[in-house]
């Protein structure tokens, strides 16, 4: 499994900034995710969901209102919104030169604990850069692309992906793949399970870090092969609430949780298909790969020293596994 | 602790339908929540959060648009929504024969696997009776009132209630408490987790109960003494999400998740307060209501032969007490 | 032209309840709309727009969260939605009595002041009479069915029905029709605008009808043949608006404006058709047809004493003509 | 009377981008609308409306959550929102060193008829300059700032304004003032209508300008000093599709029509006032001050020769006013 990628023709990019120390470090990036060819030709069905709006994600409205999704999507930190959107429609405009109104999304997250956010580092050329070496396959996880200076859980988050693929009896018995990418910075140290293990309260000797309860956010991506209407999409991003949630989130305030599902098959379903029978498996399956990225994110993280001397740590992961291993639990 | 109406002035009647075996078993009910004296005259803030729309909650658009509450709140079976709120417009002409117009709120969910749900047995009488005993202090938990019939997580569901209170700093150190009650008739059996312990899948020896996941639903109810707004009281619903996917909940296709929050305090918060420091705690507790609530509907369950002889058996408590220990979790 | 039933298989039907006078004077009534056949196994696309929420309409949330409607539509006043969806549950379990869930869509709009409302005059029996009676080709208008008692504009209001046809470029030139049908039961008496014309401010002399305003509401319900999802027939209520506008109503805080829009086509359109192509004369229509409606609501009115003896007059009509003609604007 | 700029703080200020010919003709600009001071610190109650969502008007998604605006905002071309977006962030920067995240409101509508818009031309820097050029008093109108190249019902669009005070009861008989302003590029040429007279129609021999009802769109900001609640300004911006509907519009497909509402006043009315008689005079004033604004736009247009020779009249004003005059219609 590599995770989203698992969608046929789904393609993700990263490109990682990390460099200096000191006020001025920098410990940020872009990550795109493209999710096929000719997007604004042929746009995407589409549904998105916000969890929790205290957040800056890009393009939304026009998502909900057409039910489409007409560009990749990028991911950055929250004051980078407006340059990776810059590159991003300087992009489409590469691609198709007439184009005079495009809708680009962006999500953020605030990596301000690690990061000098207010330096502005991330450039129109970092989104055009990413989106150039967006590839199939193996995605790289944790500190890395828009993940470099995330904080999750008080622990190093970042980027994670996952996958499930099933027989949908409701399609006719194909094979269907939905899959997750996050970027993950989010949640308070104390919060923290694990397959059902109170990781947080167990590890609460560790020392704190401050930042990802108030300042934190998750994107969270869903794209599937399934022929889904913009409806359904919607609906299944809105199970990526019970996938946080089983990690220990509550959606805090100041937490930017923002869902957003898109399909490549460019067709609809049945029309008179069951819905329950169609998309039933595809909410057990979101909130199933929303909480493994989430645990992938943080599997992934590595200790990283920041912004002002800032450190955060990378989640013990063996210690996790004992502790699930201990309470019977099952393991990631 | 009572549960919700550990918020003062918060009262609670059932109404329970429980008589006949075979195909006309009755096994239904109302419970009236009634959130203070005067309604239509000194109305509430209130706000909603739709969890997902399979379901025929009543009241939910006047409640979005104009943010408030203003009647009490009735909890039926799925058919019965029409003669519940037919005895909720006449409570109301009592209390005040010049209304012309008033918006009665009635959450349903479907008995019909116990209940005789098409005989059509809840009468408007049957709401006015709930109203009339509706009282503070300890709440009847379990197959009561609404909830005689439920089934959740493939066990006997219904009526469950929990509250907490802790001190306000946002608003000067004052005690604010938030309380829920569900009615609980929502899960798959094997989904069910308590306390992060995977009770479903442990448990998966004993018989299925197939109607709860799709014909079924949850109505959540929270209450609050603190003066938040309707923007506010939104807020603190959508977090009733996260309980119920602690407990296992996906939000099935056909589970009609629905919940709404209320003020008793008919005030504004500080203009200026910070908002974090203001609705964080309540975010976590509505969660942690809201697992409660779940839980201890399951656990006031009680074996139960309804319609056609359909039977639903009562989580065993004990052993899910023995798995938390065993596996160092928390009891509730 | 017919109206809403030139959208072939849509049938309506009215039953009327205007008998006795003085303090308990009956002007009050059904009307049913029935969209097609088998409706609960064959659900037909719909969407819902909320344009003013202060309004009891049942059935919303469902709507928007399946995107389909499963039952005929009933219209009656404020404080009767609850006989009227008992009597649409009771419909719907004559024709499948398995029937465990059911998603009744009622409308209301106050006629309190011709009708004495707090009687309770609408029964079960008389939806179900109505949607007896439902059939296809003219329709009745004017203060018939729900709109026996109602007020629009201070003038006498109630049913009033329109359609537009063309051939449809983006559906390969296929011939669409879109039709609504209003319960007028709205606006101040000097706003009334026909055509462009201020009748309202022309006619200021004319004495004032108190309720409408207020305890006004107004329900319009839109259908087409074509095939469109529930996203695009929800952006198709939504053009309800401007044809509300268009006749002087700034939907007044008091007044539960809502659209809802369905497809008898049970299909799909074209997954990538150009959505402007493809809507905006649908856009166009339904401002129209809306606008329209609303008239043919006035202009059938007729003078009626209702409840206590008040008294509301018909819109005089040729006035209104001759108003029209002398400003060179043009005529209904 | 100035405009939005009546209420009380606030400031508007425009840049203006008008040279070269051909191909590369820049006809666009931005326009600043300042609210007050102290904007991050102190922030003010907002709401927002989509009219119809196929725009990328950033920053609703937090409004909505947190029914607060904490920045300026500014209008721009529809590619340049990236560019203005980055110069807010900037400005806010400056005045805050500290921030970490802020939530940037730009609006934005397709200037691409007449101006080079692939040409990306908007600088952050414009962005400054306009925010630190706004200003109080009488607004300059038309073509002007992000009006620069706008076009409306096929005449030259561009910025319009207007105001309304009244005594309100509600609030105890204290004045109270309601402005908009509007960036207006919208409409087709025929559907024009100015106070009833369907201008559109009888100037149909006009040539017509093709672009304003495909790619235009309308973005209305709506500013009081009244205390009013995040949900009643959003109920206010609701009414802007009203004011907008008056003048011919029926949302189309293509344009991004956005409503935007605030109060300067930084609190919260009283908890009891009766919301008919506070909001229906803004309901009334906002579509009335809506209205007014975009025939403001029009009658401040000038002849433009914009990109590739692309020529964009003036709406003849002593035309209509001729025409209004004849209907016996009211004039501006």
């Amino acid at each position: 499994m590599s995770g989203i990628t698992d969608v046929a023709g789904v393609r993700v990019g990263h490109v990682t900034l990390n460099h200096d120390d000191g006020p001025h470090a920098v410990r940020t990036g872009v990550t795109a995710i493209v999710p096929g060819e000719e997007m604004f030709r042929r746009k995407m069905a589409a549904g998105a969901h916000v969890i929790n709006g205290f957040g800056k994600m890009a393009g939304l409205a026009q998502v909900a209102e057409l039910g489409r999704l007409e560009t990749p999507i990028l991911l950055t930190n929250t004051l980078s919104v407006w340059q990776a959107g810059d590159g991003l429609v300087q992009h489409m405009l590469r691609g198709d030169p007439a184009i005079g109104s495009v809708n680009p999304v962006v999500g953020e997250c605030n990596d301000g604990h690690l990061n000098d956010i207010q330096g502005l580092h991330v450039r129109p050329e970092h989104a055009l850069a990413a989106l150039d070496v967006a590839a199939g396959g193996s995605v790289e996880e944790g500190p890395v692309g828009a993940g470099t200076g995330m904080v999750c859980y008080g622990w190093k988050g970042g980027i994670g992906t996952a996958s499930r693929s099933w027989a949908s009896t409701a399609l006719g018995g194909g094979q269907v793949t939905l899959g997750a990418l996050v970027l993950a910075n989010f949640g308070r140290r104390g919060d923290l399970v694990v397959r059902g293990c109170p990781v947080g309260r167990l590890l609460a000797e560790a020392p704190p870090a401050p930042t990802s309860g108030e300042g934190g956010s998750v994107i969270v991506l869903l794209a599937t092969d399934a022929p889904l209407t913009s409806r359904q999409l919607t609906r299944v991003a809105r199970r990526a609430a019970a996938g946080l949630a089983r990690t220990g989130s509550v959606y805090h305030h100041g937490s930017g949780d923002f869902a957003l599902a898109f399909s490549t098959a460019r067709a609809y379903p049945p029309f008179l298909a069951d819905e329950g029978e169609l998309l039933n498996p595809f909410f057990v399956a979101a909130a199933d790969v929303v909480e493994e990225s989430v645990l992938r994110a943080l599997r992934a993280g590595r200790d990283m020293v920041g912004r002002d001397g800032h450190r955060v740590e990378a989640l013990p992961w063996a210690r996790v596994e004992a502790m699930l291993k201990a309470a019977g639990l099952p393991l990631l």
